[in-house]
């Protein structure tokens, strides 16, 4: 099953026209995750074909503006359009009192119901397990109290060997535990090894979320060995005290941590809008990390 | 001086790719007034070229999601830019509590003052007055407390003909005068009569907006003989029940209360996403009242 990722704003602060704010759209083994909810993410997921209805979390990484807006219109539609399946947000302390304001002033109550998590900053926990993927949470070192995400896929299982599907010793009741690793010892005394009937499991890959944050080298522990890091870069080496000034991050900074994090890809986004694009963040940051990408509205990554 | 209306959104409570939630931009008399605000205004005032630093009046007609889920944004987007003048809102009680509240919880502070005046959705009064223009507002009928309002231009001046600004009596100082319709005696005894040296004044034009609302005559002496109304229909006839339920309007009601009224030209907008575009709602308000018009997102209009 995919894991992929949908960029749906990649904007700083200043969101533009070819640059919503910050949100991306997550599927990872049938379950979908939003990341970040800037203003206008309802219709930037409608442009990019995504079906919000579906989602089963968002993931809200701190209370600036540009990270969180658009989550009441969002809501709001999900409600006109009859959603009632239960929905698992995960945000700073204090973001339900706000959305529950906005709603209750128009006399709107949401028909579905909201487990919300809430979070002050200074977790490293789990915040969303089931069966198929785990999402854990960390600091990240920003202005006001931020948290980074990571998603990953559990481990998966071994593949059954097509051509040992008509063993004559095979029985289906073996095929779980064949998957799992495990040799059956048949009560004649042979043994079906796990190795003969199975292909090695496809390996479990996981998605790292970091925006917005100054360069800190604490963070890597939890993000190391992310198969991809999206890490923000708001702006280039030039102006490297402005992203000090401001809790921010320069490409280089998002490339030594992706280095550091031994990560396989680094994608970049948060831009700043006196850029006219992310060539020269790319350019600075492949200097240290060959496979970094600045990020457009509208790209979609597969994360293996 | 130009008086004109930009269409920002003209979608009803569901947002679509082609209608952005309600807004509307007003030049009259060289003050800049936004009408709701719905989320990603902002961005449709780039994309029709509105620059937002010069808004002096913002009017929010009442709490429903689609009329001000935008206002944070653009607020928190004015302070980016370095606004420092002064900004009158006009909006429901409440709303202050619920901007302040979201930028507070990221610790953003607004850099320019804000005037706002309260409304309950009971009042008519008159919410903005300078030399050259004056809002009044009056209640609509809604599911909760909802402000319509009326843009006036103040009555003009008359025009000097320029082939009289040669006459060998006329002296400057004489001119303010005349233009006020005041005639001029001189010591000698002669009289400079107004209507000799000047031209009718243009006529003062008005703009009234009404969104939303049921179907309430009551509403029409507050309106009465405004040059261009703007009327919600959100609904064609043959859903005239729904319209009933929700307390909007459909096209055919809107028509009535232009035609009782008396305006010169109706608007219409705040159309349902049931419909493809709004054929139908001109077609059905056209049969009662003959300069009716759908809206679309981008669209211009002379209030003339």
């Amino acid at each position: 099953m995919k894991f992929e990722v949908t960029i749906l704003g990649s904007s700083a602060a200043l969101p533009t026209l070819n640059r919503n704010s910050t949100a991306q759209f997550v599927t990872c083994q049938n379950r979908h995750i939003l990341i970040d909810c800037g203003e206008g993410t309802q219709l930037q997921m409608r442009k990019f074909g995504v079906r919000f209805q579906r989602l089963d979390v968002i993931l809200i990484s701190h209370l600036h503006g540009d990270h969180f807006f658009g989550l009441v219109g969002l809501l709001s539609t999900m409600r006109l359009l009859g959603r009632d399946a239960k929905l698992t947000i995960v945000c700073p302390k204090g973001l339900p009192q706000i959305i529950n304001q906005q709603l209750e002033i128009g006399f709107t109550k949401l028909d579905f119901d909201i487990n919300y998590i809430e979070l002050t900053g200074k977790e490293s926990l789990t915040v969303f397990e089931d069966k198929a993927i785990r999402i854990e949470t960390f600091p990240l070192k920003h202005r006001v109290p931020t948290n980074g995400f990571i998603i990953h896929e559990k481990e998966k299982e071994r593949g059954m060997k097509k051509e040992m599907l008509d063993h004559p010793l095979l029985k289906i009741e073996y095929i779980h535990r064949l998957k799992k690793g495990l040799d059956i010892e048949l009560s004649s005394g042979e043994l079906l090894k796990s190795v003969d009937f199975t292909d090695e499991a496809a390996a479990a890959n996981s998605y790292a979320y970091c925006s917005d944050t100054a360069y800190w080298e604490t963070l890597v522990p939890a993000i190391s060995g992310a198969t991809t890091l999206y890490h923000e870069a708001t702006f280039i080496e030039q102006h490297r005290d402005l992203a000090k000034a401001t809790f921010h991050s320069t490409a280089i900074q998002a490339a030594k941590i992706a280095q550091m994090a031994n990560v396989k890809q680094l994608l970049m986004g948060h831009l700043s809008a006196r850029y006219a694009d992310g060539s020269e963040h790319e350019k600075e940051a492949q200097s240290i990390f060959p496979n970094a990408t600045y990020v457009d509205d509208g790209m979609k990554f597969i994360i293996q």
